[in-house]
Parts: structure tokens; C-alpha cells; sequence
């Protein structure tokens, strides 16, 4: 799990949620599982929670947010722990860790998000507003790495294209983890998929642009064929220039 | 504009589009346009083009399909465009080849994109509907990338992760375009922003990976300091090997 990872920030402890909310999504499921999403009314799901009508709307603005009731807070964790970065982080990290409050907010309840899941594959709507969930993750990503990227050229353009990787590595594993019913670790399955886009566009730790890389000028020196890939040569660099 | 490029592919010529269907266009922009999205009905779109209410069905499902009516098309265009690939060509260039004629589309309507992209600014219904169109372009670069990556480990990851980047990437460009009111020159802003895609996960051309290279067995020396940024040692290395 990711909670276990070093430097992975800690969970904002949740508030204990309303009891009424609660029944309302557990009504909501329940329906939804043994009738269908679109068999389901919003009638149907205060009468089996015992409220009234007032109160769904109350905590869910439609049929649909039932669905996905805990985006929003996540979301605002999610702004809170970019607002709360040091200019010293490395961007890329730190929108991975963004990344990894999604998977926990998953992981938090397996069972609930596998059958979530499940309907989210049978019903287009549900489909279509994940969708628009994903795309308010990947904004926000994307606006706190341009705010990083102010002083590049290609600031915007390297942000928006760091912040879809991001959400697709997670998204991938995520993915993965729910199709196989909430087996396994999917925490680990999220570091492996985050790692490939950290790769790819992070710097990497005592490769020259860390603190202590800059306190020794003492010279590397590599030797190489020409025909050897680039890929190999860059190991061979790295490795010499983050040895010390 | 990408046409320009060498080793872009040609577009598929486009047959003769019915009159009627280009007559119901033009009748719902106009409508979309003086009155607003929300206001117009079929019956109005139908009633201005001198039409019947089952003409407008037979070559729209929905009133949001009239507003992009030509992603089916390029969609198509997209399968074929990757169906038709080598197995010697670079998987990433080829995605990006693919990529570009979205921005064709767009970019041979200048004035019809534009006004779109205004109303779909507008109107959440519609954002949503691009939202699944992006997603399905998206999942069409994926699978072609999954069918390439199959002997890789991380295939599949790979290949979700590249698709979002390159989506990202168009979309970037595209949409400085249209923010631009379909001023300048898409295909060059497009082709920069793809370029980055490329350089994080392409072989680089004459950098060990390609064939001239293997021919010659010289040796490259790099001599650096340590504390020189990463970016900088690759560059000089890769203008080493490249230089043959």
C-alpha cells in the first residue's frame, strides 16, 4: 500500500461521516446491484434508507453522485496537498503522491469499489460522469505543475502531457486492481505505474540536480562505443554522476 | 499545417458529403449560435433546413452529434491509419501520425472549429460528449500501442500511458489554436507539442538505436562535472552519438 511508502504524505483524517449519508449510499447500492442503476429511482432509494426526498439532495446533487460520493472531498485533499508543496519538491513526485489519495480513497473500501466499478462498466452515464471525474483530477494536477513550470517555454505543454501520464499510469493500475476484484496490492501496483512516468520525466535523485550532487565538482569521466543504446549510456552516466 | 510534413501520411479523400446532412450542420450552428445550445430544438434545426424530424435521425442519433459530426469519420480514418502500420515503423511516431488528423479536421474548418469550441466551452452536455470522444481517440491509440507493446512486460502500462501523453499533447496545441481564434499555424504548434511526447518516449533517430549507428564502432568519451545537470551531460552525449 502506499500508506507505507516513504514519503508519502499522511491521510487528512476524515470527520465522521453523517450516519444519514451514509444510509442513503448503502440504500443506493443496494438497488442498484439488485435492480439496476437505471431501474433505480431517487424515490426508491430514500424509502429504503427511511428519508425523506430533501434529504438526498441534501448530500448528492443527482442519481449520479450516489455513485461516486467521496470525489469531491478527495479532490480538495488533492488541491490541499499540492497548496501545501515546497518549491524544493520535485513536481513530478509530488503530483504522483496526488495521484496516490485517488487509490487510497479506493483501497479504503474494496468490496464497495469493485461493485462500483462493475456498474460504472454497465451504464454509459455512469461511464460519462467517471469521465468528467477524471478530467477534474488531471486539471488539477496539470494547474499546480504549470504553476512549476512557470519559468519553462513549454511549461503548459509539459504539464498537461506529465499530469495525463500521471492519471493514466494510475489509472492503469487502478483499473487492473478492481477488474481482479480487489486482490492484491494495489498500492504497489500504483508505485510500479507511477515509477514509469517518474522515469520518463523526472530528474532522477543524485543525478546532478540534487543539493549534495552540487557541493563535489569533481569530473566524471565516460567511455563508450558509439553503437551503445542511449539508454545504457544514460544508466552509465547516472550511476557515476549519482554515486557520491 | 502537418500536410507539409514528410512522412505524414495523405488523407483519405473525403466523398462528396450529402447536401442534406451538410444543410442540417449549417441550419444548427446557425440556431446554436443566435439562440444558444440549450435553446434549440430538433424541431427548429429540422424546421430551418427545410427538412423532416426522420431525416435529421437518419445522419444524427442525438442534437449533440450535430455538433461533431465528423469525429465517426476521423475515427475510422484513425483504425485504418494504424491497421495500415509496418511492423519497422516507430510505434510512437505512428500514434502521433495518428493524432494529426484530428487536427487536420479541425483545422480544415477553421471557422466551424473555432465557433464549436466557443459552444462547447459553454455548454457542460457537450464538454461531457468530448470528453468520450477524446476518451475513444484515446482507447484507438492505446490498443494499436498494446498490439506493439505485446513481448514488453509493462506493455500494456506503456501503452496507456504514451496514448494519454499523446492525446494531451494534440490537445494542448489544438486548443491554444482554436483559444487563438484558428490563428497561425496548428500543424507547427501541434508537431512541437508532440515532439515532446516523442523525445520521453521514442528512440531517439541516430542516438544507438537506429541502423548507421550500429555500423560504426568508435568510442565517445564524455568528460563532466559532477554537479552538471542531467539534461545537459545527455545532451552532449547524445550530439556525440549522433554526429555520425
Amino acid at each position: 500500500m502506499s500508506e507505507a511508502k516513504s514519503g508519502t504524505p499522511e491521510a487528512v483524517p476524515t470527520p465522521p461521516k453523517p450516519p444519514m449519508r451514509e444510509a442513503l449510499i448503502g440504500a443506493a447500492f443496494r438497488l442498484f446491484v439488485e435492480r439496476g442503476y437505471e431501474q433505480t429511482t431517487i424515490d426508491d432509494i430514500v424509502s429504503l434508507a427511511g428519508v425523506g426526498r430533501r434529504s438526498f439532495f441534501r448530500y448528492f446533487p443527482s442519481k449520479e453522485d450516489v455513485v461516486f460520493p467521496d470525489h469531491e472531498k478527495c479532490l480538495a485533499d488533492m488541491t490541499e496537498l499540492l497548496k501545501a508543496s515546497a518549491d524544493s519538491d520535485d513536481p513530478v513526485a509530488r503530483v504522483c503522491d496526488a495521484a496516490r489519495l485517488v487509490l487510497r480513497m479506493y483501497a479504503e473500501n474494496p468490496t464497495f469499489s469493485v461493485q462500483r466499478y462493475r456498474l460504472t462498466r454497465q451504464v454509459p452515464g455512469l461511464r460519462a460522469y467517471e469521465l468528467s471525474v477524471v478530467w477534474r483530477y488531471e486539471r488539477t494536477l496539470a494547474d499546480y505543475l504549470r504553476s512549476r513550470f512557470a519559468d519553462r517555454r513549454d511549461g503548459t505543454l509539459r504539464a498537461d502531457v506529465i499530469a495525463a501520464a500521471v492519471v493514466a499510469a494510475h489509472n492503469h493500475a487502478l483499473r487492473s486492481w478492481l477488474r481482479s476484484g480487489g486482490e492484491g496490492d494495489a498500492g504497489a501496483e500504483v508505485d510500479r505505474a507511477l515509477e514509469l512516468v517518474q522515469e520518463a520525466w523526472s530528474p532522477r535523485p543524485g543525478a546532478g540536480n540534487g543539493q549534495s550532487a552540487q557541493d563535489t565538482e569533481d569530473v566524471v569521466i565516460v567511455i563508450t562505443k558509439r553503437s551503445t543504446p542511449m539508454w545504457r549510456v544514460v544508466r552509465e552516466v547516472e550511476s557515476s554522476l549519482g554515486s557520491n
